[in-house]
């Protein structure tokens, strides 16, 4: 029978890049910049509560490591260090295999070292904590938002609750639209290489992954601002629009784009990094000093919406 | 229904010490001390794998983090911060309150901060990344073993195993020997205290997790030795010696105590600190250039034993 080891060996112990000491002792030993702060974050995927059962195990390694980049971009540090704990009932290594190439070929894509963690038998969990480095003070807190500051997103917006809900014949897509609905829920992109330079010309940002009205919902509150969206700004697919299935681009969890504001006098910064990282930026709103979400139409109506996102326990 | 946010909020978000931003954002943000080293480990556990179905809440919150701070320590470093993530089947209040009343017991008692993770709905899995500092290349690795070092260990070996036994009615221990034994599986103590003076002193360290052979077998793979160890001279129950039960001190799990090897010259050193942080510790044998280990009784003559210790696919 395979050991813990032996797994271990076979599909995890890659070299590292940055890293003094990878896996393999009782813990790893990393280095952070001087002048540099760590920035750190925890994410824990369950089989048939944030992943179908069915899922491909290779786009599975990708996402868990994606929806953990995604956080560390959102404070606009850099990611550098990962480990990874899995439960899984028995050690298949055709899955193991698959699902270790998956989050290397993230982890190479975004130069992340794989640095430790843990595997044991149980149901499949995998548990991810990211570490990222960003100069001192220099990190894109939620509570940060300043009134009259623009609301930009990046990418589109309800791609992937679409693709779940395509997938669990909820809805109808065309084959292409459905192909592309269910990448954005499998083989999300984190925007690491935006999230690096907002930084400088964002006040506040934050990753959407319970939903847009929920995770703006946290950058008002401990910002102590509010917010009003122009529904029509908010890029997504035009079977949205047509259909009117508006929550899946207000509501729907799992996109992994960067909400954040910033100063209108950034507009044409945040344009050119956004062209020079290849990154579709859109301006959807503004902070307001009202301390709520108010969205409205093109022609200035205000509409009301279900201010509910993903939350794993209601 | 409670909200994932909500469990945060009342059971785990306790002020922080040593942490620029702790828990509710997207990430937390930590600084290391100038000429200092991060180290990292991660465990994962697993119901019916790691701990029995009935267990204490509390005694599971302690233990989860107490066998992080046994990783940390063994590396001769101070664990000063920690991420959390648990996947649980319902939102269970007074589960949650014992388990983060356990939890934060350990994390006060040593010094450490809740950072971050994750709620979710699923089997019960609690995840754990720990960090700590160290001075710049001060840590104690499994590699660094010498010829002729002494083999230490700290407190006695088999306790939990035999804890574990009994609570499955493997084998019958006196009450009082029981609840010592259950106590040492439940609640088990990291030798945090000496594992930061023990970088001064040792030159390599493990901590004994998956049974005395394994992990010593780690030490000297990992440092190209051998290592004699002298049976009597293991710390261990009287219940061992008389009933032969050796494999318990052998190949037991879970003990959680610190497997070191240390120059000659500096016994009194180590007895001191030892004395100090009041915390037992024997001498139990000596490193060799063999690249096996050998066991040897009171007489000298060499013992055959079971090399496997605990591994979870195996």
């Amino acid at each position: 029978m395979t050991s813990e080891f032996e797994i271990i060996q076979r599909h995890f112990n890659k070299k590292t890049k940055h890293t003094i000491l990878g896996i393999g002792d009782d813990a790893a030993i990393i280095k952070i910049q001087k002048n540099y702060e760590l920035v750190v974050s925890s994410d824990m995927l369950v089989e048939n509560i944030h992943f179908l059962k069915k899922t491909d195990p290779s786009r599975l390694g990708w996402k868990s490591l994606a929806v953990n980049l995604s956080d560390i971009a959102s404070m606009g540090a850099k990611a550098k260090w990962v480990t990874l704990s899995i439960s899984l009932p028995k050690p298949d290594q055709i899955w193991l295999k698959k699902f270790s190439q998956g989050f290397f070929r993230c982890a190479e894509k975004f130069g992340v070292d794989l640095i430790g963690g843990d595997t044991t038998k149980g149901p499949l969990v995998i548990s991810i904590t990211i570490m990222g480095e960003i100069a001192k003070g220099q990190s894109l807190l939620r509570s940060a938002a300043k009134i009259n500051d623009d609301i930009w997103v990046t990418g589109q917006l309800g791609n992937a609750s679409m693709g779940l809900a395509s997938l669990q014949g909820k809805i109808k897509l065309t084959p292409p639209l459905k192909m592309k609905c269910v990448k954005a829920l499998e083989i999300p992109m984190p925007k690491v290489l935006l999230g690096v330079h907002l930084s400088k010309f964002a006040h506040s940002c934050i990753d959407v992954s319970d939903g847009l009205i929920q995770d703006l919902g946290h950058i008002i509150k401990n910002s102590k601002v509010g917010a009003t969206i122009f529904l029509n700004q908010i890029p997504c697919e035009d079977f949205i629009k047509t259909s009117k299935k508006y929550h899946f681009a207000l509501n729907g969890g799992d996109d992994y784009e960067l909400l954040f504001t910033a100063p209108v006098k950034n507009r044409t910064h945040i344009e050119k990094i956004a062209k020079e990282t290849n990154t579709q930026v859109n301006r959807i709103g503004i902070i307001s000093n009202q301390r709520s979400i108010k969205i409205v139409n093109e022609n200035g109506k205000l509409l009301s919406f279900n201010v509910k996102g993903f939350d794993h326990f209601a």
